[in-house]
């Protein structure tokens, strides 16, 4: 398995929460059904994605999960420790610092940044306010995997620079602008605002079909 | 124009964004590569959008500015009031209630919900919670749209269910699991923490090419 597509990636993310759900609970299968359920697609897409893995399933009983899951999480590496930074310390910076609170423990951020002094060399929910300026050496010293852009929209594109720069591959976009990275950098986009006047719009029409 | 592909009006509304700064700066035209810029697409696929509208450019000034607002804000009703209810009021919730603290006017939560009675007849951020079981009088009272769900993984089903009862046809589903819903509802999706795994994944992949 060479290069596998982002959405596979989610999938199979999904499936192994799922996966360590059954774990928890002490059984020992999941059916293909189950876990097409969980991802929110069918269950041939499921029996395709895990056509890539040696897993052996039966109809009868499903997949055994202990094996599913150390095959499917040493692929995507699930145990894997992101340490995330965060950057831009406004409503929707803190938001997201107050979502990470009490996250799982292989997602942690580290640091925080802002521009403002006034919001500088505090800690805020428990998390340590850095300034800007200080992202490179931070950055290196705290072994940052993944950076989380939370600036308004005009200081997007400068604070990607700076992450590219510091030697972050993965970006997390929350501002509301689209910016441009080298194609070595991966980056998501999740426009809050956005998915909300679009859902908006649909449940309009939705509603003018009655 | 029937029926809108859930991307276009996701572009659409990314447009109107820079053409209301245009506006607010006075200025008179846009160019199809600027919206382009913003929208993250290609000047081509601006240009196929906006033939479905009947607004008047040039190669040399681009798009008139008001006449863009108009067809397009009266087609996507950028202009329409979007009343949300948030039902969830755990660090997610208030995550989302603290972000939509002086948002758009467009976009207003008028209401939270949980099941805690510890939580509920209390004002949070200047947001009233109510107990969940006041769902659907007070989507009905306050006219509700849309609905936000930050619940726990397992508590989204029975919260879909509920939003679907008290006529909502919208809802933002940030709890990590898929939901049912009727074909006349929308659902959007938005897993944070689902696509920061994935973009650790992608950035791990990305540094291990050096």
């Amino acid at each position: 398995m060479k290069r596998v597509p982002e959405k596979m990636v989610e999938r199979l993310l999904k499936y192994l929460e799922l996966v360590k759900e059954k774990m928890s609970n002490k059984e020992h299968f999941v059916f293909s059904h189950e876990l097409a359920e969980r991802a929110g697609v069918s269950a041939v897409q499921v029996r395709r994605d895990l056509m890539e893995f040696d897993i052996e399933g039966t109809p009868q009983k499903g997949y055994p999960v202990e094996e599913f899951f150390s095959q499917v999480c040493g692929h995507v590496k699930c145990n894997m420790k992101t340490r995330l930074a965060l950057v831009g310390v406004g409503n929707l910076g803190k938001a997201i610092l107050l979502y990470f609170l009490k996250r799982r423990p292989n997602l942690k951020i580290v640091a925080a940044f802002d521009s403002d002094d006034q919001k500088t060399d505090r800690i805020y929910c428990g998390y340590k306010i850095y300034h800007i300026s200080e992202l490179a050496s931070v950055a290196k010293k705290e072994n940052i995997n993944v950076g989380i852009i939370t600036v308004p929209a005009e200081a997007a594109q400068e604070t990607a620079d700076m992450l590219v720069k510091a030697g972050i591959k993965g970006i997390v976009n929350f501002a509301p602008q689209t910016i441009k990275v080298p194609s070595d950098v991966f980056v998501e986009q999740i426009d809050i605002t956005l998915s909300i006047e679009k859902t908006a719009y649909f449940a309009q029409k939705m509603r003018n079909r009655r």
